[in-house]
C-alpha cells in the first residue's frame, strides 16, 4: 500500500483493501446484507449522534476506502472526509456539516452523491437503511468472520465473504490522534507540557500512605465493601446508612454497574453534552441507547430541552461539576430535575466525582427515591490509580441489585485500597482546602490566559478543566502533540467537535509555558486551518 | 401476613401477596402474556437446566404463591415444593424429580395438575410455552414497570397490572441459604467450621506487604496493567509478550471482561457442569446464553459429549483444576479440545486459577489462536481480597477489544494491589511448593474421611475443594449450618444439586473435627430425609 493513501487513514480505525471499485461496491452490499452489517447499521441509526468513535470509525472506514478507490486521483482524504462521508451516508447531517466544513471539496461532494445515488448532498436520506433485495445467499453459505487488523482503539469484527477476493491487511499510520488512551503514560517530560490528564498532580493525604504500611489483611472483603468505610461514607450524606453504598472499582465501575443493574433492552439513557467520553459507551454496553441533552450558554442545563426529551428515557445522568466543561449547575435547575424525575419515575445517575472541587459554594446533592450518587476518591483525595469510587443511593433494590452483580464480575474491591481510602477521610478538611485554592489560582491563570488568547470558552466553577471553542479540534490536538509538544484533548472525545479540553492539573510554571506554546500556534499554523 | 406461611417463603426471592386465587391466575395470564413475562420465559426455555437462581426463583414465587393461595387449607410449603411447582409449569421433569422427591406430597400434585391441566404430574409438558391467546390488551394499556422488595439475593422486576389490585409487600424469612453470598464474612467463629471459603487460609508472601510498606505511587496505571508486571509473567508462559496480558480485578473481572468483548447477541457459550457459580451470570449478563457440557466419571470431559455440543457456540470454557470438583481434566482431552476449537474457529476461555494447586503432575497450558487463559494471584499467592487477575492471550485483537472496554467500565487495576503482585512474585517457589504440600495432606484426610462415612465422590487432583453427592443438598446445608454449625456449600448453586461442596481450605484440625460433626449429622438428621 502506497505510503500516500496510508497517511490519510485514520489511527485505531479498521480498513479493507480492496483491488478495484466494482469489489468495493459488491463489498459494500455485502456488508449492508449481511447479519454483521445490519447489526452495525442498526446500532448506528439508534446511537449515530454522536455515535461510539468505533461505530464511526467502522462506518467511516468501509465507506471511506471504498470511496478513495473510487476516485481515479484518489486524493488523500483526512479524517474529517471520513466524518462526512459516514454522514452523507447515513443522511446524518451533523456529521456532514462537521466533516464538510473542512473538507470544503465540492467534487468529490458531488462524485459521492451521484456514485451513491443519495439525493442532494446534506439532505437526510431516510432510504439509505432500507433493507436491499440484493441476494447474497451464496456469500451467506460461505461467509467467516474475519477479524481485521485494527490500530490502538477498539477492533470491529466484519462479515466478509471469502470467495470474493482475498483480504490484504494494512499498516495504520496517521497524525490523527486516536483517543485520550493515546496520551496515557506520557507527560513526564521535562519538554512536554500536559494538559491532557485528569487527575490531581499533588498527591494524596499522608494519612493514606502510612496505613498501607500496616495493612495485613488479603482475605475476601465484602462484595458491597468494607463495613467501616461504608460507614464513615454514610456521615457524609444526610440520613444516609452503610447498607445505602456499593464501594466499587473507581467511579467507572460504579457507573458500569448502574448501567448494567438498571439495564432493559434499548431503553434510552439521557446524558449531557459535552459528555465525559466514557458515558456513551457504558450505556451502549449495557444494552440501551445513549440520548442527548446539549449544554447551553455557559455550560448550563436547558431546562426547558432537558425537560423535553427527558420523558420515555429510563434514566439521566447529571454531571456537575462536568468533566469536560468545568461547569457547575445552577441549584434551582438540580430541583426541577429532581421533581421532574420523581414525577417521571426515572433514575438520576448524579456523577458527582467533583464535588468537592467546586470554587463558589458547596456542592448540591441530588436528593430523590431513585437518585444514585456516584462518587470517587481519585479527585478529592488524588487516589486517581488505586482506584476507590461508590454508588450512594437509598433505592434498596438497586443496592441489592449492583451488589450481586458485583459479586460475580469483580468481587470485592481491592481491600487495602479501600483501607487508604478510609485513612484518607482521616486527613484534616485542610488538606482539601488546600487543594480547591490551588486549582482555583490555576483556573484563574488559564481562563484569564485564554481570553487575553481571544479564545471562547465557559468559565469553569469547578473540577480542573477548561474547553475552549478550536476549530478543526482534532488537527490542532495534533498538531499542539507532534508540533509544540503539549498534551491537550479532542473535544470531539467528549461529544463537542470544535473545541479542546485542557486540564489545569499542571504547575503554574507549565501553565504559563503552555499559554505562551498556544499563543505561537494560535498566531502561525492556526491562522492557516 | 402471617408468619406461618412466611416461614415458607425462601430468603432472597420475589413474592406477591395476592388476595384470591382467581385475582392470582389472572396474574399468571397477565404476567406470562406480558413482555416481561414473555422474556423470563424465554430465558427459562434456554437456561432453566439449570436456570440463574434469579430465574428459577422469579417463577418459583410467582406461581408457588399463586399456588399456595390457591389451596384453601394453605399448607406451609418449602422451597422444594417452589422447585417442583417450577418444573411441572416449565415442563421441566429436572427440577419435579428434585423438588418432588423432598415434598412427597400428592395430593398436592394432583389439585396443581388439575389446576393447570398440564397433564400428568412429572411429564414434559411442551405446550405451556406456547403463547396464550388470552388477551391482555386492557393489562397493556395500563402497564407499569413495578419493582417488587426482595430479600438478600437479586431483585427482579416484573410486568404488574395496576388496574388489577394493590401489590401488597412481604417479609421474607425461611432458613434456607439462598446462596454464597448468605456465608460471606462469617467463619472466624471459633465454635463455626468453616468448609465454605474458596480462598487460602494461609497469608500471602512476606515480599507482597514488604512492598507496599514503600509503595508511593497514586496516579492512573495503563489500563492494560503495568509494564513491569506484564512482563515479569510473560516470562511465565512460552512464547508470551507483556502485550499479551491484561491485569484485572481478580479473574472474575477478567471473564466478564473476555465475555462481554467477545459477545454477540445470543451466541452460545459452552460451560462445564458442575461451574463455578458465577460462570452462567457473565455469560447472560453479555448477551450470550450458557450452554453445558456435563463432568463424567471422575469429574472428567466426555470429549464426545463435548464435540457433540461444541460445534454452534461462540466459545467454551475449560475450568481445570475445577471448582467445585478438585478435578483436573486429562491432557490427551485437552489437546483433542484445542485442536477440535481451532478447527471450529471457537474461543477457548481456560479459567486456570489453580493451575499451581495441581497434586500430581504439572498444570497443561492450553494453546491456541483463540485461546484465552485467565488466571489470579489469589489462590497462588493467597491475595483474594487484593483483588488481582489477568487475561493472557496471542489474540492481538481481543486484547485491544478487552483493554477498550477496561478504559470505560474500570479503568486500570488498583496499582497497589499490581505492586504487591509483582513482588509476591519475587517469592521463592518453596512459598507455592510448601502450599501445595499442605493442600495434599488436607485433601488426603478429607477425602480419606468422607469414603469412611460412606460419601460418594470424585477424587479431587487440585485445587481446594471436594463435591460429595448428598441427596437433598440444600436442606443438609441449611440444618449442617443451623444444627451443626458447620458451613458448607450447595452443589445446586454451582448447578450439582444432591451435591455439597467442601473446601479443604481450613486447619486440620478443624477438618477433623468438622468430619465428626458430618459423621453425627449422617447417623441422625440425615437418615431421615
Amino acid at each position: 500500500m502506497a505510503s500516500r493513501t496510508a497517511e490519510s487513514l485514520v489511527a485505531g480505525t479498521s480498513y479493507l483493501l480492496l483491488p478495484t471499485t466494482s469489489v468495493a461496491v459488491d463489498f459494500a452490499d455485502v456488508f449492508v446484507d449481511s447479519a454483521c452489517g445490519k447489526d452495525v447499521l442498526k446500532d448506528c441509526s439508534v446511537k449515530y449522534e454522536p455515535a461510539p468513535r468505533t461505530m464511526i470509525a467502522i462506518n467511516s472506514a468501509v465507506y471511506f476506502f471504498i470511496y478513495a478507490k473510487s476516485l481515479p486521483k484518489a486524493e488523500i482524504l483526512n479524517a474529517c472526509d471520513a466524518t462526512a462521508i459516514h454522514g452523507l451516508l447515513l443522511g446524518n447531517t451533523r456529521f456532514l456539516k462537521t466533516g464538510l466544513a473542512l473538507a470544503r471539496r465540492s467534487s468529490l461532494r458531488r462524485r459521492l452523491t451521484k456514485f451513491y445515488r443519495c439525493g442532494t448532498v446534506g439532505e437526510s436520506n431516510p432510504n439509505f437503511h432500507r433493507k436491499q433485495s440484493w441476494d447474497y445467499t451464496h456469500a451467506a453459505r460461505r461467509h467467516k468472520w474475519i477479524s481485521v487488523r485494527t490500530g490502538v482503539t477498539v477492533p470491529v469484527k466484519m462479515f466478509w465473504c471469502q470467495s470474493m477476493l482475498p483480504m490484504v491487511q494494512c499498516d495504520i499510520m496517521s497524525k490523527l490522534i486516536p483517543g485520550p488512551s493515546f496520551f496515557i503514560g506520557k507527560g513526564d517530560d521535562t519538554d512536554l507540557i500536559s494538559f491532557g490528564s485528569g487527575q490531581p498532580d499533588l498527591p494524596p493525604p499522608p494519612e493514606a500512605f502510612n496505613a498501607l504500611k500496616k495493612y495485613k489483611g488479603f482475605k475476601y472483603g465484602l462484595i458491597q465493601g468494607e463495613e467501616n468505610l461504608r460507614t464513615r461514607l454514610a456521615e457524609e450524606y444526610p440520613g444516609a446508612k452503610p447498607e445505602h453504598f456499593v464501594i466499587t472499582n473507581g467511579a467507572s465501575e460504579a457507573i458500569d454497574l448502574v448501567m448494567r443493574s438498571i439495564s432493559k433492552q434499548g431503553g434510552k439513557v439521557l446524558l449531557p453534552r459535552p459528555y465525559y467520553y466514557s458515558y456513551p459507551h457504558v450505556v451502549s454496553y449495557s444494552g440501551m441507547v445513549p440520548e442527548y441533552y446539549d449544554l447551553a450558554e455557559g455550560g448550563k442545563i436547558d431546562y426547558a430541552q432537558f425537560a423535553d426529551i427527558a420523558p420515555g428515557c429510563r434514566a439521566v445522568l447529571i454531571n456537575s461539576p462536568s468533566n469536560p466543561t468545568g461547569t457547575v449547575q445552577e441549584i434551582k435547575t438540580l430541583k426541577k430535575i429532581e421533581a421532574l424525575c420523581d414525577r417521571l419515575g426515572l433514575y438520576i445517575i448524579s456523577d458527582e466525582v467533583y464535588k468537592d472541587l467546586i470554587y463558589d459554594r458547596k456542592n448540591y446533592l441530588l436528593h430523590g427515591k431513585h437518585v444514585v450518587t456516584v462518587n470517587s476518591f481519585s479527585k478529592t483525595f488524588a487516589m486517581c490509580g488505586f482506584r476507590v469510587g461508590y454508588v450512594y443511593s437509598q433505592d434498596a433494590e438497586l443496592v441489592s441489585s449492583i451488589v450481586e452483580m458485583k459479586n460475580h464480575t469483580s468481587m470485592n474491591t481491592s481491600v487495602a485500597a479501600q483501607f487508604m481510602a478510609l485513612a484518607a477521610m482521616r486527613a484534616p478538611a485542610s488538606y482539601v482546602e488546600k487543594h480547591v485554592k490551588i486549582w482555583k489560582e490555576r483556573r484563574d491563570m488559564l481562563y484569564a490566559g485564554m481570553l487575553e488568547l481571544g479564545l471562547e470558552l465557559w468559565k469553569p466553577e469547578g473540577a480542573f478543566y477548561v474547553l475552549p471553542k478550536l476549530k478543526n479540534s482534532g488537527r490542532v490536538v495534533s498538531d499542539l502533540y507532534y508540533k509544540y509538544r503539549m498534551i491537550t484533548y479532542d473535544g470531539a472525545w467528549f461529544g463537542a467537535p470544535d473545541h479542546v479540553r485542557f486540564s489545569y492539573a499542571l504547575d503554574v510554571s507549565k501553565i504559563k509555558e503552555g499559554l505562551r506554546r498556544l499563543k505561537k500556534f494560535l498566531d502561525t499554523e492556526y491562522k492557516k486551518y
